[in-house]
């Protein structure tokens, strides 16, 4: 059995809807950022970094984004959400993911947590105030990358990568930084995203109490 | 043919020892981040994000270390860089090589780019000041994790994610922050790679002018 540790609106929503895309049954625990939980030894005991996502299959922890993004791809290739046999591609979506987790999911962090990086208030406004510009440099790219007319972020196919990226293009409307108007290709894939039967799933579940 | 994009000490020094350990032919490209040759357009049009590592394989690119090890260790099974045949060791590998990507890698980058963060320069004093004592706490849980007496990161198999802790624990030492007192097993776990061959070779390559 599988049991995924997620937070409403969390970076976990990449993993949440990936799992709900697969059709396989899965369990899912709440794990309240908002409320500190992810301080509680219950949830340290699963994953020691206190963060989500984490992913629990058959009592081994899977954890950080994107890898619990590829654990999911490779084990329901049925599912379709990774490129199948071709090294260079997989590799090429890695790369976009980490790009995601160690650019621009930190470039985010710099809103609201700050603090791990300076205990300085005005060390830590300093930092909020630069996060709208390092993140619409962030997303210039991407929207460089959705270029040619694709679909997804990968060509055609629906991957991983999608309701990744969607989670975080969500973040950047809801915090006022860009909208459709900056970004049009961004949004576009947004919609995309969102019009997705298991996305839908996914968000009702999240963002009820 | 590969060719590495790399600088001497960079994170990409864990892509360059994983290549040299394949005993696979690449060639080598010196990006000097020092001489800010990582702007230049010879290399953007390599890799638009102006950072190592980037690998060229026949004329596509990886980019972002994780991605790029991974990589090396799926195109070369026979160097035994990975876990085979089990995605939960092969996401485990991914996932502490996501930890050093995205959480310690970006903990240095506080030091010296903390201008990425904040233009002012009382507070890329207040991040750099916070470097250590965030680096302690990351490589507390790494210095655990190594605690079962096993030879390796993954155990007693070498994986692409041994230079990758290398090339971190490298930099800790350099700065002063841990030596060997605070954290025995990294820095015997340190030792053990710098011992080996090809990672001597590679040494040598990036420390010669
Ligand atoms: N590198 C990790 C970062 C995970 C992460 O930062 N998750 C956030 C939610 S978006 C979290 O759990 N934060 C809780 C905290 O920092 O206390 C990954 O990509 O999974
Ligand atoms: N997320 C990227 C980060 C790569 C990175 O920051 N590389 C550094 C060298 S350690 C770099 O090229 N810095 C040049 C710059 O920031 O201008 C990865 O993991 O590969």
């Amino acid at each position: 059995m599988m049991t995924l540790y997620y937070s409403p609106n969390a970076c976990s929503r990449a993993a949440h809807i990936a799992l709900e895309e697969t059709g396989a049954p899965y369990e899912r625990v709440r794990v309240s950022l908002k409320d500190g939980e992810q301080h509680r030894p219950e949830f340290l005991a699963v994953n020691p970094k206190g963060k989500v996502p984490a992913l629990k299959v058959d009592g081994r922890v899977v954890t950080e984004c994107p890898a619990v993004l590829a654990f999911i791809a490779a084990s329901f290739p049925e599912a379709g959400l990774s490129p199948a046999n071709d090294p260079f591609a997989a590799a090429d979506m890695l790369a976009f993911n980490l790009y995601l987790a160690s650019t621009v999911h930190v470039s985010f962090a710099h809103d609201r947590r700050a603090a791990r990086w300076a205990d300085d208030e005005a060390a830590q406004a300093a930092m909020r105030a630069k996060v709208p510009q390092n993140l619409v440099e962030q997303f210039g790219t991407i929207e460089e990358r959705l270029g040619d007319g694709r679909t997804f972020v990968h060509g055609d196919s629906y991957s991983v990568s999608d309701p990744y990226l969607f989670t975080f293009t969500g973040w950047l409307r809801e915090r006022g930084i860009a909208d459709e108007t900056r970004f049009p290709r961004v949004f576009a894939h947004y919609d995309r995203v969102k019009a997705r039967p298991a996305v839908q799933r996914i968000l009702e579940i999240e963002d009820a109490g």
